[in-house]
């Protein structure tokens, strides 16, 4: 076991701040050790509610809050905002683009990164929906194609920019079709008058023979049938090859003409760990003890969707209630740890599943019973905006849930230039900064 | 006067969708012409408020307003997402980065930007407030400045981080030193517990003898006082002559060593009349006939702070009444021009005006009489609460506000990397995406 130095108490590094980091530092919280949290950004993503980001129905700050005030009564927790380059294993320290940081426990909580399976023209081509930047990303892709179509006068390049192709049967392309679907045909069928929306094409790929494969069959079905009805080309077996500036090509099948691939087809495991040495599969997550423990080393622990943790015959799925069922045990391992008590393995509790395809309709499976429908979609509601940090937070998707759902209007609409994306090269749409500031640059 | 086609209605572009350009649009929609209002975002921002975005109080939607949304219910009134490069005045054409497009009639409401004075380094180095992605900026880099000096060890530098200097004592130089102030020793003193809170300076630099140079003695005074009681150095006198990555320098007095300076010393007209040959004054504005139509070109109407309005001896100030004012009037000509009646003369209504220094403080002058502190800041609330457009805004601001004054607390501290800015090259603030998105680019 590692050697600490008992003298001081001793120190714990976090990194990321996504569900299984956060928990993992409240838990530390309560122990006499040193908690330093370190990520990319300054806040927590919510990111079971992104795609609605992507689809102008939340804002960004909605789904976001900052990590320091999570922590502002626990003294012994402090935050970096710093990008961990890698982990000097040897001698323990986390190397950042900022300071090194020594620590006596490290727990990885960096989660998972979009995968292309190294299909062509993904990386450069389609947009992702990981992160809240991607999300607002494409939200403003979308507008964007809107007004582009709105002034074109080429009926084919019309319809390709009018074409929205999701690659992806799971929770995250189902959920994004879905409101991406009600985006369209609600508000934007308003502020687009000259726009034929006859046009509007939304295709979903799916390479399997069925959408949300980890659900049971009835939601499944229930599902596809949903998302039929509200106008999405929904597209089994289809696999794709590989994804250009204007088009996706299939296997096998007729290619599309289109602007605008959202990629939700595959997740690895960030790298981190990979780069630092630390063991992982071929999908970049890191084996672990069923204590949580890294094979080679019991001062690192690994929770949350890097941590490929198997129970009986599965591999634990990357979802929120596995990250913080992990971080909480982590952070109690490690205080045992210390205290040279015996290490606890990790058993996952699971309380259900749920997807949801759009207004009034969603898919909720727990234990053997399921609920499709609008009772599912109720429940769906309750429980994202239970599980949000921050009471302002609630209250702010709760007024645009409203607006939305009641009003059949979404509010933010904004295209920031300075995010301004990304139509292919013959976009007309406008970049740079806003109406009259080209004598002062940014620096 | 102009030659116009009667076979077809008469083609009304408006360029600019801020205050002017939106009345102007929303009277015009009364007659019977095409209008095509033209701006480079597609949203409105309602900048009396722009200092509270940079000040973390509100978050960047609750101050715009799609533009498509306000014009939903009038048909002849059309919207394009575009940049106005110049205008052909020869031919009657706007040509913009996209389509070009011609006018009968032309209301020229780009508004102004911020003016250097042609000073040294004000163009690279300092932040500007004058639009919604130069707040974001803003804000994001009080932000970054906070997490720096968490982190530096050497005492200089971090005085540096912890200096803010703002420059120009008008109404926006006073309003973000005070809300800057509320800012930093509210919700970031409890952020941020390694910092020493002594060791911050707000600055606030300006040349003349006074602050809020166009208010009443009383609310000028009392203005002065209430800025320094908030902790803010408010220097009169104090003249910049060059602003360097790493400092301001005055002439006369010590120079000082910041990370930021925010220039709202200057104002002039928006380039794009002085572009297209259009007669302007050294402060590109456009001097107007008392019809507020262009000296040379009675098809074109010039109105908010690009127009140079005098009534009796003295030019009109840039603010949103003239701007709204000007905007009915113009739209009303243009009407009476195409029917053949006379044109009217615009006669401003001077409402008074207000200033805000923080919470429960303000100024306010109608008329002859000044009013002060907590009723004059109540006064401040109303008003502006309710000129902000859409009672979803409306909403969101008020809990904001809410949060703010009565908690003591501000939500919207987040730093997205895209729009990370802008510390000076030493800068250790995290660049690039979120945590685990290398993988796959955005295009």
């Amino acid at each position: 076991m590692a050697e600490v130095n008992r003298d001081r108490t001793p120190r714990v590094v976090v990194i990321g701040a996504g569900f299984g980091g956060l928990w993992a530092a409240r838990t530390l919280a309560q122990g006499n050790v040193d908690v330093l949290l370190i990520d990319r950004n300054n806040y927590h993503t919510f990111l079971a509610l992104l795609y609605q980001v992507a689809a102008a129905e939340l804002e960004a700050e909605d789904i976001a809050y900052p990590v320091r005030s999570i922590f502002w009564k626990h003294s012994n927790i402090d935050f970096t905002l710093a990008y961990a380059w890698r982990v000097d294993l040897q001698n323990r320290i986390v190397v950042t683009n900022g300071e090194s940081i020594s620590y006596d426990y490290l727990i990885l909580a960096t989660g998972s990164i979009t995968y292309s399976f190294g299909l062509p023209g993904v990386a450069e081509n389609a947009y992702c929906l990981k992160t809240l930047e991607e999300a607002v990303a494409l939200k403003n892709h979308i507008i964007c194609c809107f007004e582009a179509a709105a002034r074109e006068e080429d009926k084919a390049k019309r319809e390709s920019l009018l074409t929205f192709v999701i690659v992806g049967g799971g929770a995250t392309g189902v959920e994004y079709s879905g409101a991406l679907s009600e985006l369209i045909h609600g508000p934007l069928v308003k502020d687009y008058r000259r726009v034929d929306f006859q046009s509007v094409r939304i295709i979903l790929l799916e390479a399997a023979d069925g959408l949300a494969a980890n659900m049971p069959q009835s939601v499944r079905t229930y599902t596809l049938e949903k998302l039929q009805k509200m106008g999405v080309d929904v597209r089994l077996g289809a696999k794709v090859r590989e994804v250009t500036p204007n088009a996706v090509l299939l296997s096998g099948q007729d290619n599309i003409t289109t602007q605008t691939v959202v990629w939700t087809a595959g997740v690895k495991g960030e790298p981190l760990a990979e780069l630092s040495g630390v063991s992982t599969g071929r999908d970049g997550r890191v084996p672990v003890r069923e204590t949580l423990q890294a094979l080679e080393h019991p001062e690192i622990y690994v929770i949350g969707d890097l941590a490929s943790i198997k129970e009986d015959t599965r591999v634990l799925p990357m979802v929120a209630q596995v990250a913080i069922q992990s971080g909480i045990t982590a952070a109690q391992n490690i205080l045992r740890q210390i205290s040279g008590q015996a290490l606890q393995p990790f058993h996952y509790h699971d309380r259900g599943s749920m997807i949801t395809i759009g207004r009034k309709s969603a898919g909720v499976a727990i234990g053997a019973k399921t609920y499709t429908g609008f009772v599912a979609w109720l429940l769906w509601l309750v429980i994202h905006l239970f599980n949000l940090i921050g009471f302002r937070n609630r209250m702010m998707v709760l007024i645009n849930w409203a607006w939305d759902y009641l009003l059949y209007e979404r509010a933010v609409r904004f295209v920031f230039p300075s995010e301004m994306p990304s139509l292919s090269k013959s976009s007309s749409c406008v970049r740079g900064g806003g109406l009259g500031n080209e004598s002062i640059p940014k620096r």
